[in-house]
């Protein structure tokens, strides 16, 4: 399934607006930026394409024009929000040890973990800058505080889901639940924001924000599930993430809570073992593979992605809006969880 | 010289204002939070007394009642730039590799890298939220978003400042100029900000605003400047940090750069040998402070942080303020140059 049309649509006002964002920022500091954000290479020359789905960025916008047939007055808060993901990617990979993403070598391991700590940071405030310029767009004052919560109360959300995602390394009792919210907070909050940011800077009506609030918690459970699932069983072409990946950087990702709440004596004490050695090597990751299959893991994965999609689907369904938006979002929605990259 | 009384006259408002701002945040990532704020010991029992002094709080709240009359709108404010001051030493930590801070172990030497980099930039984004409770003090939207922007701004400043000073740590070549640049941004701006923020909640009137960032400015960089003649020649009990400690961590602090700066042929190779090599020796430290005090440096330090001190007082001088708000904001500026601690 290739990615909807609308990821497309937005793309360039994307760009152009986090372009201005980081206009002016002159500092060698900011070439970190730009090389995270796929637009410069290392020695700060201009790449050909921007990486990334730009997903939080374009379903703002796609809620924005939901509500009021206008994109355009939301590029700011689609710019923070991207900026807000970008922030948290530098500081994850510093914080697992990652060398490398989408193909690329990460910014610590270039530039070193003290300096790509300030770039993540950097980063943040640039969302929190990027979300000031809604007063270009005559966005009422209060909506624009409102936004600048919004955003600063999901970034916290965001740290505290990764904080229990590090935590969870060394643990052997997460069940399900835990996880669920551990994902809740560490994708689900900021995905949340981003349709809820687009809504707010598009309608005055309570009831259709918070809509899409409720949308976007279920499909940011709903993308990190499918997340979860491409990190032990994607295509290592499309995803540009290794095989099995996810058990070699040894994550405890759905399928693996899965695995550590459901199976019993012989292969729960075989998978504990592998995750507690050092290195996992290939044998190890069969006897997970193992494991997971005969507990029909993958399945129950999907079933709970569909689970959180639909829920999406039907407060969509409720809300007021243009066939065309509905489209748009249903498409989307659709795609997060079919998606093999 | 003791610190001025009025440090002592605002602390409390300020202590029950950030515990505000940390009250209901219940997951133990805050546990780090209040560790490095002083109020917990490291199991997460109460402490005594908080630690710090609370300088950048104290400036606010002093320059909001030298133009109103009154502190108390401004306490939000207040609380944010100490949050921001905290989570920049969170992560100054880490990036120094310093395992000790105020007698106790930092937070990152307690709970890992990975988790004090969350602990950092939770902090920070309590410190955003900190100050919108602005709005509870009736303070007009226009100000709040435009404080927002001068604590975003000001960060980002102050992480340049830290990028520049990391990137200082392997070069030989950095003038006096460079280093005044560095501390503008790491110290300057948010001591500045502390200032500016508090008067503009204070006052309509656009030049005092200005005149308190122009003092603010000032006073940055003599208070760094002030810090950094402590960092090698402080008494070790009364600073809480080791004899020469800025030297056996070989940091380029103003008296290093111009021990570089102006010492020619066998002791610059000298200085520059004690800092290419690993861990510095006494032998290493007595080399430096002899080299130091043949160029006089101590005192044309002092005489430096002097006249930034005065450039502040001179600025003071020209506002219109009570000759309370004056007295006690001349003692301060004294105090920042004079102290011992």
């Amino acid at each position: 399934m290739n990615a909807p049309e609308v990821f497309g649509k937005y793309r360039p006002a994307i760009d152009r607006e986090l372009a201005e964002v980081l206009a002016e920022r002159e500092l060698p500091l900011y070439d970190m930026l730009r090389y995270h954000l796929g637009w410069v290479d290392r020695e700060g020359n201009a790449r050909a394409s921007p990486s990334g789905k730009a997903l939080r960025p374009t379903l703002c916008l796609l809620a924005c024009e939901a509500v009021s047939g206008e994109f355009e007055m939301a590029l700011p808060a689609a710019a923070a929000v991207e900026l807000v993901h970008n922030y948290s990617l530098i500081h994850d990979d510093i914080q697992d040890d990652d060398r490398e993403r989408r193909h690329a070598p990460t910014v610590w391991s270039l530039w070193g973990k003290p300096q790509a700590i300030n770039a993540g940071t950097a980063m943040r405030m640039l969302a929190s800058l990027a979300l000031l310029r809604l007063n270009e767009h005559s966005v009422p004052l209060q909506k624009q505080l409102r936004g600048q919560q919004l955003i600063d109360e999901s970034t916290l959300k965001l740290i505290e889901g990764q904080y229990l995602d590090i935590d969870f390394e060394n643990r052997f009792d997460i069940t399900v639940d835990n996880y669920l919210d551990m994902i809740f907070r560490k994708t689900g909050a900021l995905i949340a924001c981003s349709l809820e940011i687009g809504a707010l800077v598009g309608t005055k009506d309570e009831r259709t924000i918070a809509g899409f609030r409720e949308i976007g918690r279920n499909l940011g459970l709903a993308f990190q599930i499918k997340d979860d699932i491409l990190g032990i069983w994607g295509d290592e072409k499309k995803t540009g993430k290794p095989l099995a990946g996810d058990i070699r950087r040894k994550k405890k990702t759905l399928p693996i809570v899965y695995g550590l709440q459901d199976s019993h004596n012989e292969a729960r004490q075989s998978l504990i073992k592998v995750y507690r050695n050092g290195m996992v090597e290939e044998d190890g990751i069969r006897t997970v593979l193992g494991i997971l299959e005969s507990l029909n893991v993958q399945a129950r994965s999907r079933k709970l992605a569909e689970t959180y999609r639909d829920r999406a689907l039907k407060t969509l369904d409720e809300l007021e809006l243009s066939p065309q938006a509905k489209r748009d979002l249903e498409e989307v929605s659709r795609f997060l969880v079919e998606r093999s990259f």
